[in-house]
Order: C-alpha cells, then structure tokens, then sequence
C-alpha cells in the first residue's frame, strides 16, 4: 500500500482461514497501523470474533479493523437515503476512518421526504467532503449538490429491483446529475468512495 | 378516435402537404371540435402558418391546434426541469388542454435549485393531476412526488449527452423512484402524458 | 406516510421478526387506521399467521394488513394476462383497497384470447383507473387501452425467459404502446401502480 | 442464388450506377425470370426509371423488379399495422410474389382499433402463411396469432422513438409473444420474411 | 386450444401436484388427444413416473405426453449443433410430433466441423420444414440455411457462457443471418418452433 | 449560481444570438466576476469573437470567458491521453481556472507509452487534485492512481469507435479501476471535472 | 513506433492538410521506411493524390502508403465474407504488408455459399496466420476455423442493419465461436488485426 | 481433434461420472497422448482424484491432464493481474502446455502497481506469444502491449462487481485497447487462449 496508507484485504473470495491469516500477517509486520479488511462474509467475521479478539468487527459494514486508528485530519460526512442502502453507507463511514478522516454521518434522508434533508441542511456545508450514498434512482446527490458547494461523491448502491438492473438506474442518475461538480463510483463501492473522501478531507483540514 | 376525444395527427414522418391535408380533412368532418397536429417540422409549420390561417401554431411544442378547445373540466400541472425541457412540456400542455382539461405550467424547477420549487409547492396540491417533465437523471418526479399526493405523471426527455443514452438515465430513474405512485411514459412522450394527464383531471373535476 | 395515507413496511430485505415488530408499533400508533406490508418471504407470512392472527394475510400477493379498511372510492379494476402474472395483480388489489379504492379484478383475459378480453368490455368503462397487468411481451394495455378511454396503468411483469430479459420486453413494450393514454410502472411494481390508481380513482369518485 | 430463386441485388451501400449494371447483368443471364432489387435510395430508382423502362419500381418498397413474374402458387397474407409501417409490408409483398407466391395485403389494422382487425378475421385462416409487420410495441402478431392457426411470420420495424431503441421494443415484443407457433425476422426485415413466407406458402399450395 | 391443436401445459412455476391435476383433467376431457407438459422439474417427471404410468415422459426434453398421438403429417427435421442444445432440440422434436408432424432428428452438426453436416445434406431437402438450434455464436442456421431452400426455422440456445449473455448472442447471430428466409424463435423456446414447424410441415404434406 | 461560483451558460441548443445575450447580461450584473459558456458552436463562437470583444475565446476547448478570473487557489493538474482528447482536457482547464484554482495541463500521456507518463510522474505528487482524461478503453486513471495518493477524477471521453459505444467502454473501465480512490464523471464532461477539482484544489491550497 | 515498425498516422477526426504535413515529416524522418496512414476520408485521399504524388493511395482501403515497403516475411491470408467488408478487408492487407507480413486475399466466401470456401480450402493451410472479415452475424471464423488450425484473428465489420446493432451482433458471435482459437478484434478494426498477423506470420516466417 | 491436437473434454454440464469416462475411453483410443478436461467441479476432481490416479489434477485451474505431454516448442508468457485472477490464468497454462508451448507464468502485476510489471519486463520480449489475464477494467494488455512488440492476446474475467457486469468492462477495455496488435477472447476463456497462443509460439520456435 502507498505510503501513509493502511493495508487493505479485499474479502470476496477469500476463505475465513485466508483473510485471518493475511490480516494476522499485516499487523504483525505494522502494529502500528490499522489494517482494514471489507466484504467479511458471516463466516470470515464470526472466526475472526474468536480467533482476533482486538479487531474491531462492523457487521453491517461487512469490515474489519485491526491496530490503532490514525489522527482523524478534516470531516468527511456521509449521508444515505433508505436502510437499504446501511451497509454500503457503513463500508465508506470505516474505510474513511481507517484512511485519516474524522467521519460523520447521517442516515434515512431520502428525496421523497425533503424535509429531513433541509434540517440537517447546516451540517452539509460544515464538511470538508461529502458522500453520497442512494439506490433505486439515485436522485439523492443531485438534491444534496445544488444545496452546497463542498465536493460531493456520489455511491450508487444495487437496492432497487426490476429496472433498477442491479444498480444501473442509479450509476446513470449520479453521472447525468444536473448539480455542478458531482463525481462518482462503482456501485456499491463504499470502500472507493471511503478512500477518495478522506484524501480530500485530510487535504482540507484547517 | 375514441368518442369525445379530438383527433390527432402525428406529424413526424409525413411531408407539410400531407399534413395540411389530413388536417383540412379532418376539421371539415367536425368544425365543432379540435384537431392536434404534433411533431411538426419547422417546414410543415410555415406551411401551416400561410395556408391554414385558423390554426394555432406553437412552434416551441411543434403543434397546431385547428377548431374550438373543449371547455377545460379539472386542472393539469405541468412541471418541468430545465430550459431545454420546454418542447416536452409544450406538447404536454396542449395535448392536454385540447383533451379537455385547464392547464396550468411551472418551469424551470430543477432538482439543484429547491428554493424554486418549494416556491410553488402550494400549487401542486391544487392540482388534479401532475406532469413532470425532465431530462438528465429524471430525478425531479420523485422530489415532486415526496412533497404531494396527487396523481403524478412522469416524461422523462432526451436531455443530456453522454451516459444519458438518449434519455434512458432518465426513464430508469423514473421508473425506480422512491415516491410512492409516480408513472411514467416513453422518453419524450409529452403527447401520451397530456392525453392520460387530462382524462385523470376531467374526471376528478369537482 | 403522506396525511391520509396508510403506512407501507417494504418486507425484502427484513427479517420475519423485524416485519413483525415494525407492523405492531405502527398498528399502536395509529389503531384505526391499516398498516400494509408488502414483498412478505414464507417465513414472514408464517409468523405473522402465528403471531398476529388479526392481520390478513394474502400469500398470493405477499402482503399482510392490520387494521381497519378505509371506507373505498371509486373503483379499480385489475386485469391481468396470465396465471404468473397473480402475484403482482393481487399485489395492486391489496395496495389500491388499502389505500382508499373500492377494487373489482379480472384475470385470464391474454392478448392471444381476445374473446375473454371481449367478453368483459363493458367492465372496463365502468371503471375509474384500470390497471394491466402482463409480462412477456406486455401487449394487453395496449388492447384494453384501445377499448376505452379510462385513464390505464400498465405493470410489467417479470414473466417470461429467454429475450424477455426479466421483464424488459413487457417493459419497453408498454412504453412504446400505440394506446394513447397508457402510463406504466417498474417491473413487478404492483404497489407503485396501487398507490397511483387508487388516487385516480378517489378523486373520481362519483 | 438457390435453383428456382431469384437473384436478388441487395441496393444499400451501391451507387446507382453499379445497381443499374449488375440489374443489367443478371437479366442478360436469364431474361426469364425476375431479379429483385431492394433497398434502393431515391437517386437509384431515378436512374433505373430512366435507363431501365422495363423494371416495374415501387418507391413505397424502394424495389426494382425486372423481367417476367413466376406464376404464383400458394397465398401469403401480409397484415400491417401503421401508416409508418407501409415501406417494410411493401418489402414483403415483393419479396413474395417475386418469390413465387400469390400475395394479398391487410394495412392499418393496428392492435389499438381491434375492429378493424376483427372485421378482416376470415382472410387470416384462407392464407397459407401470414406476415405480420408493426413497430412501436409490437403487440400486432400475439393478436393475429391468437385468432389464427396459420404459421406467421412477425416483422418487427423500426418505427417508433425513444425506448423503442430503434425496433428493439417491437422486437423483444414478438419474440415473447404469448402466441404459440410466431416467428421472427431482424428489424426492419421485409426482404428475409418475404423469402421465407413465400416458401412456406409454395409448398402448401394445393 | 385452438381446434385441432393439443392442450399445452407450461410446467415452469407450478408444483407437481398443480401439473399432475391439470394433466389428468385435460386428458379426461378429451381423452383421444394427446396432452403435452413442458418445462418440468425433476420432482414433477418424478410424481408423474409414478402417480401417471400412462404418460409418456423425456427427461432430457422434460416434457411429458398423455394420450394417443396424432397421425404424423410432413416431415420436420431438428437438426442440432452441441450436447448442451439437447434439451432444446428434444422439446422442438416432442412438440412437433404432438402437434401433428412427423419428426426426424441430426445432432451433433456444428459448424466447427462441417463433414457431420454434409454428410446429412440429402436430408435436409427432404424436409417440409427444418429447425436448427444452436448455442454460443448460433451460426448453424446461416450455414444449413445455405445448402438448402426448405423454410428453417432457428432457435438459439442459452448455452455458452461469459458474452454469450444468456443466449443473447446467437438470438442476434440467428436474426442477423446472411442466409435468406431464417426466422427465429426466442432463446430456448424449443415449444415454439414445434408448433411453427408443425404447422407448416402439416400444411406441406403431399 | 452558488456564491462564489461563477455564473456558467451551457451553449449545446441555443443560438448564438442567445449565448451573446446571456453573455452580456450575465456579465452586466457581474462585472467584477467571470461568466463562463460552454459547448459553443462555431458559429457561436464566431459571433462572441465579432461582437464580445472581451470575451476569451478557446475554439479547441470550446468556452468563452467574459470579466476577470479569480485569483488562484490550490493547483489541478490535467492529464490526458491522446490528441482526439484534447477538447475535453481544454474545458476542464477552462472551468477549473474560472472556478479559481491554478491549473496545469500533461498531454498525450497513453498508457502504452508509459516513459511519457513516467517522465512526469513528480508533477502529479505536486498536484491538489488530479483530473485525467482518456477514450478508447480509459486504463489512464488506473496507471496515474497507481502512481500518486492525489485525489483523481477520471473523465471518459467519447473516443474511439466500434465497441467503445460512445465512451461507454472508457466509463465502465474508469468505474471498475483497481486503483483505490478513483472517481468519475459523465463521457465527456469536462466541465464536471472542473468544478468538482477546482473546489478540492481550492480547499487544499496552502 | 517500436523498433522496425512503422509510423501509422490515424486519419479520422484529422484535416486534410494535417495528414499530409505529418505524413511528409515521418517520411522524411525516415525515407527508408513506409509511413501508413489510415481512415482517410476522400478529400484527404484528394488532397494526397495532388500534393504527394509518391504516396500509394487505396481509397477502398482508405489508406496511404508512403516509402518502401519492408521485405515480405511469412504469409498472411485475409478471408471476407461480403462485399460490403471489403473497406475493412483491404485495411487488413494493407496494414500487414506495412507491417512486414506477405499479404494473400480471398473475397465473397460468405458461409451461406460453403462451396466457395470449400473451394479453398487448401490455401488456408498453407498461411501462418489467418485473418476472418465478417460482419452481420459473423459466423465465418467458426467455420474456417474448423477447418484448419492456423492461427486465427477474426474481425467483425459494422455490416447489416437493426439488431447487428453496428456489429454488435458479429462481435458477439466472434468472441463465442465454438472453434478453439479464435481471437477478436474491435469492430471494424482491420488495422489492428494486420498489425498482429503480420507479428505471427514473420514469426513464423521459415 | 485436428491431426496433432490434443483430446479435450469440456466439464460444464457434465456428471463427475461423464468426465472419467470419456477421459478413460479418449486416453484409451490414444494413449500416447495427453487428454485435457476443463471447468471441472469439485467433485468430478474429487472422483477424478479417486479414480484415475494417473491424471494431473489443478484444482485451481480446474483442469485434469492424462497422458504424456507433448515436447514444448516455443514460449507462451502467461501475465495476469490480481490473485482473483489465478484460475483463468492457470486454465492458459495447462491448455497451452497441453497444446504443445513451452509456458511460464509472472502473475500479480496488476496496471495500479507498475514497478512489478516494470521489473519483469525483459522476459516479455523473449516470449512468442503473451496472454495477459485481467479483470475490472482489463487495462493490463494495453500496458503490457505498449511495452513489448510480441504478439499479445487479452482474456478479460469475470472478476468483479457492479459495473463490472460480469467481465464486460473488461471485455470492452481489451477491445478498445490503444496498444496496436491486441486480440482478445471470450470473457473467462482461458481454453481459448491458451489453443491460440501454443499455435502461434510452436510456429515461433526457432
Ligand atoms: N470493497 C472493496 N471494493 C473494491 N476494492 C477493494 C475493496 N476492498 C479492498 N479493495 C482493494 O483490494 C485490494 C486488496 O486486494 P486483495 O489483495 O485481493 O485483498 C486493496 O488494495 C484495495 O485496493
Ligand atoms: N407526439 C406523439 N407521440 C406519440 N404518439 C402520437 C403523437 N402524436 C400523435 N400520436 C398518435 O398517432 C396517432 C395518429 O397517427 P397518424 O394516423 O399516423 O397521424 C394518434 O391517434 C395518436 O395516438
Ligand atoms: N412492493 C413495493 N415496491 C416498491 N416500494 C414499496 C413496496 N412496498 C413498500 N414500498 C415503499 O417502501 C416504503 C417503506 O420502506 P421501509 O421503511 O424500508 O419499510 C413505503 O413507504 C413504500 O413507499
Ligand atoms: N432487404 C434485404 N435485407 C437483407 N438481405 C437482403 C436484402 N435484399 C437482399 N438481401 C440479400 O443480399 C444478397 C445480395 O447481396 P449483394 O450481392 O450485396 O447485392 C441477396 O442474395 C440476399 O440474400
Ligand atoms: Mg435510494
Ligand atoms: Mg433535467
Ligand atoms: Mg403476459
Ligand atoms: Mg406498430
Ligand atoms: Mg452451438
Ligand atoms: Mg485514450
Ligand atoms: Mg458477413
Ligand atoms: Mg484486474
């Protein structure tokens, strides 16, 4: 990993055995640091509950953390819109931590219910980077983008079904957004979006 | 046509003589009542313009209207994006007007600016039905449809460029937004929107 | 939910204990009103049988109910093409009485047995929002929507294999119908199409 | 070409010049028998107007025929459902009787005004094999093959816009239909249709 | 069922028992007429093996057939590219035979190695009608089609894997064929070129 | 426009009567602050050069500039691909100077000449925010996010042909990067680039 | 260029004048090499036919050939289906000629006329590499790839119309060809493919 | 198999039994030559590993050999990306050592970390045929293709998520690759490879 970087374990297609194995390897080398490991199936996470009692599990997120977070630098704050849309939210909130950032967030502000979006309206402009996590058709980043001006990252998640198409509605919603200045990632990829904010807020920090 | 309502001319495809002939043809038949041209061409419109002096030409929805408008029964709201969504809208507000409904238009509400659309939020209630039209990631139907519980009609355009795919960013998100009770035609169908919008209307006219 | 509205518990993606405990304290709060819950797993619809014999369970459409029907207005009525299109009309009948309309259905009735359709005609002017259900090539709204000038809400099913690509074909198909007048929903969206034509129907209401 | 068919000259992507010279060709080979011209630009079917008295030309079908018709055996019946859809029904009329059938056509009998369709119901069941030609959704084959046993063939057409994708709804549309016993040609593909009908009714000519 | 034709039963989405009813019903009704199911599960073929010893069952086509046969009239014949096409080309040849014609089979002719395929070329003129199914790039049909007049038939299969999408693109290699008179049915669908083949190989019997 | 940002006019539909006309008044309100207009024709382009004297004019990029650019802040530096991606690198330098950040621009940097990019590679550690622009199959932002912990945002570019598909193969390799922390905006979208990289330049300046 | 290959200039999007001037310096770079330019369009082929009279100009090709040819080393043979892919069946030629492969050419051996193929069977043998032409369904590298084992690169051509979808359809038939080693190409990519048979053939060049 | 060819068994969709029979009968007719069986499951490698001790069993590959390997002429270079791509890479091994190539593997050298590629790069150069294995975006062959004049052929795999949509970003990036002289196979192909590139290196050996 570069440098100043945590190591990161990528857990689709791994075996419990293997990640426990990697993750024990990692942090022996850099005790120092956190090693961060995403997309822990039940399995991987139930063994690592037994046999890595100092990692910090997230069964939402589908994470796991071993060794000293850094100094949080800047606010990186990530907003969702349905409890569908909780563990791609959860992904970015640990992978922004682990890479530097302080981390906010809020949860359930859908675009068809404006109002819990507008009283939660002051904390958008006090972050240092935005991100944006929706399904179904996405609209979220649009709507936050023309209420301020920090950079937005947009997360499109696979919540949605028929033609949602696994996420696609939603990928093609945030890249045609009408607010200036959104940019975007794969779907569902917190971890990305988690990386990308927190280089920006670390950046900003003041 | 169906009994009671006009009949309509598709333009698209058909030579300015063509039209001016299906058109004179028609209104001979029924003086009494309105016939719709729509998708006309810049040359059909000229032709319309000097040999058919009776009809109402709007060139922005590409329409004429030739004989008396019904008596408006009920009241259709046609809310649309951004400035390049006007045609659509256009042809939605004639359509519907000469299906026998009163129309009423807001423009230029898009998704980025709320302010402007939480101006006029007041009018979507009084409405009998709604239309809202836009372009890009279509996400304006969902913001509209969270604020109102009036029947809503959403035509997604072929706005944008890119991802966009010709308005298909837009019909999907249509189609997956999280506001309950929203429907949706084809991309750039003001026509089938003004139609369907005007029978809802006609028939809640209290 | 919207002022009038019944409260709606999208059931994918909970668990059968987690469906349960949302439906009790909605019915606390609001006893004299229905609670819905929609897209039931067997698991579910067991233990709301066991557990909340009060509910009316429909395992056909995979709702439950709780709570008294508002008084119904108007009237909806549901056609749909073949027998693995149920599901998703029972899913519209259920939503539209829940949601204030008074619902009649007829079921059976393909484009390839026009006489079925033929024999029911009269039905469907009768009704005051119409909503047709198909998958495979989604022909039926444009049929039934070429014999009357009630206002039609079409779902696509995702019926079918092969071309039909999970409801893709019945999709585009009702999109691009020749009906004037046609509007549709996602794939499988029975509720969406409830909601929408039980707000037709209401205001219709003679 | 196959022994007993005709040569065919496919016209897209040739000048005018080279289709007037392999037209020339070929009737010098066998000046008993028709070759077929299709998909002839306007410029094309000017010159072969000029140069080539004896080609019988249809700028509907924008084909040429030259020399001496086989005598037909065997009927096909070619029903269309739009205006729009005139040039591509045109294709197969040609096609057929060129290729030795007897050929009769239906026009306008689109699945949004059944009557006219009903009204023409014996013919279908006296033809040896129906060619069914529509755009936009492409519901007219389920129809037509719900009241027929005769084997038909379904041409899908380009016309339409927006999600018909340039006749991929019609397309996806026909090759779902819920008809049994309906097959299908590429877009816009009278020419293939026209062959195949004409061999399908030869051999059934009694 | 249209006169003539056998009552069908589509097996996929009904349990053993539904399939087991409706079979002995239909074949009660009209016990001279064969009855065909489709689309069976294993568990079904298994209930019928013991609970229907008078059907006649192809696991491999998962059809099953009650009731005497019809006379065979014309002759189809079901040519096949790979191992994996054999369920399809079992259902095509099951079909045709309850729907009246009589059937011949070629398996194991891909164009890989043209040799199998011409040393059954004789065969192919004799048919009254061919159908050829093939999976991955779907080219059978362009090549039979090449080397014989008689109307074929193609069906594309779902096998292959990776931008075989499902079948997608041998449905557009078959639609795309450059050997004129090809029509296509829907990936998989070995029921509805039966029935097409049937049809014309009856009405070509001589 | 946000306080701060500039006022933008978005050229793509309007006449160049009409962009002149914004241009002006846009500026009249706003003579201490820049206007920016973007997807100017070349007859646009033209009439601003004959009657807006003032205005800077860029016909690779695109843009006009009319009033003062803000002081910059921070530094974005502009890395693309090939020549054929030269207008849209250009808007991004334009929109990012005028949305106040220092710009620096690295071209004809492709990823199967790596000296080039390796030549360079000091220049991105120095950078605030990466902007990197490349067609065809877009594998230039994985090889610069290999390279730097900058943040980078990738835009696609409509280059290429065959199964580029208009960009669509450069967004979807952009969307899929391996490299950890890269973001995307729409094919060809320049101008998104620009503000979102002009506003983490500009937070990050120090 | 690498070492020994030559310098190719890629003509689209570039003017007339801007060919010809880079032409002239790579050729006087290195007078003992050929220069290769390629997608000219006629005016520039005009334009280096009057002011570069030395170039060898192929204007169904679309080319330009500037200087001596290299030693021809191995043998390439380029295969076509239709004349419709002889564009991209001559930019093959040219490219591997230039690129230092002996270059043989068969036309018209489309897989629906197997005896023409057949019919060269023998000289496919004898090519140490094979380059397929094919557009619409593209089924023509499966069979010649059956019948012989020379290493194979199959290009699909745009050729056809409706669902080719620009080649889609003959790309996707390519990539899932049943004959083992077939590798792709882009869509209408001739100059790649020469580029890798001529490295195979001087390969094996003996 | 082609004179010289190895046997090869494809596993998919076939009973562990299926396999070891054919093995045994193919190694029968030729035991002096290998056999190859590909996309083997776990227990048919299980039953394999049992019952045929004599064979060579890659459970990571999925392979199973049985015979003597042919003498290895010439060199197949095997490069591939991340550890998720091990098992198509290992399916080019076997396939390409069983068709007679000398093959050496460099894995782990994905685009986002070039040092590793840059540290193998003299072994690129002495190979006589590359096959670069890569998924998500499949930009490996562009990289590796501007680094070596070798002929090169890309597989692109399924490793992935979201806009991945099951190798396709990557099939795409390989097909638009700006390295000249790349050719690709099917999504997952490893077989495919591996045949084509032990073709091109034994024609190589010097
Ligand atoms: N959730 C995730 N989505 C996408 N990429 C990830 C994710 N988690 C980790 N990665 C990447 O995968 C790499 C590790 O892959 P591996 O060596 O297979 O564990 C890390 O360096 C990250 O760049
Ligand atoms: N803008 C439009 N979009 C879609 N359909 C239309 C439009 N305008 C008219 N139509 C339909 O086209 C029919 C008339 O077609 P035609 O007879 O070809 O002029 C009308 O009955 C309408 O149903
Ligand atoms: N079958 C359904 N399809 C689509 N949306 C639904 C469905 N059922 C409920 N919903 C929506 O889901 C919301 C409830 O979501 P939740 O809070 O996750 O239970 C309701 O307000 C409805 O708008
Ligand atoms: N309209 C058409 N659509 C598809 N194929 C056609 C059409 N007209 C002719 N063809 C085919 O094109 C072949 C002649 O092509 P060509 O030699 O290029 O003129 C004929 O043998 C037909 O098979
Ligand atoms: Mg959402
Ligand atoms: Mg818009
Ligand atoms: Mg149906
Ligand atoms: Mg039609
Ligand atoms: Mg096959
Ligand atoms: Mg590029
Ligand atoms: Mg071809
Ligand atoms: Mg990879």
């Amino acid at each position: 990993a570069r440098t100043g970087d945590p190591e990161v374990v990528y857990g689709a297609g791994k075996t419990p055995a293997q990640v426990l194995g990697i993750l024990r390897t990692l942090h022996e080398r850099h005790p120092d640091r956190a090693v961060l490991a995403t997309r822990l199936t039940g399995a991987t996470t139930e063994l690592l509950g037994r046999d890595l009692p100092d990692a910090v599990l997230d069964p939402v997120a589908r994470t796991a953390v071993l060794g000293p977070l850094p100094e949080p630098r800047g606010r990186v704050l990530v907003v969702s819109a349905g409890t569908s849309d909780a563990p791609v939210a959860a992904e970015v909130v640990t992978t922004a931590r682990v890479h530097g950032a302080g981390v906010e967030q809020v949860e359930d502000v859908g675009v068809a219910g404006l109002h819990r979006l507008l009283a939660v309206r002051d904390r958008l402009d006090e972050a240092d980077c935005l991100v944006v996590v929706a399904g179904m058709e996405g609209a979220l980043p649009s709507v936050v983008g023309g209420l301020t001006g920090v950079p937005l990252v947009a997360v499109p998640t696979s919540v949605g079904y028929g033609a949602s198409f696994g996420g696609l509605a939603a990928l093609l919603g945030m890249l045609n957004s009408c607010a200036p200045g959104v940019t975007v990632v794969n779907i569902d990829n917190g971890y990305g979006a988690g990386v990308f904010a927190a280089r920006v807020a670390r950046g900003r920090d003041r």
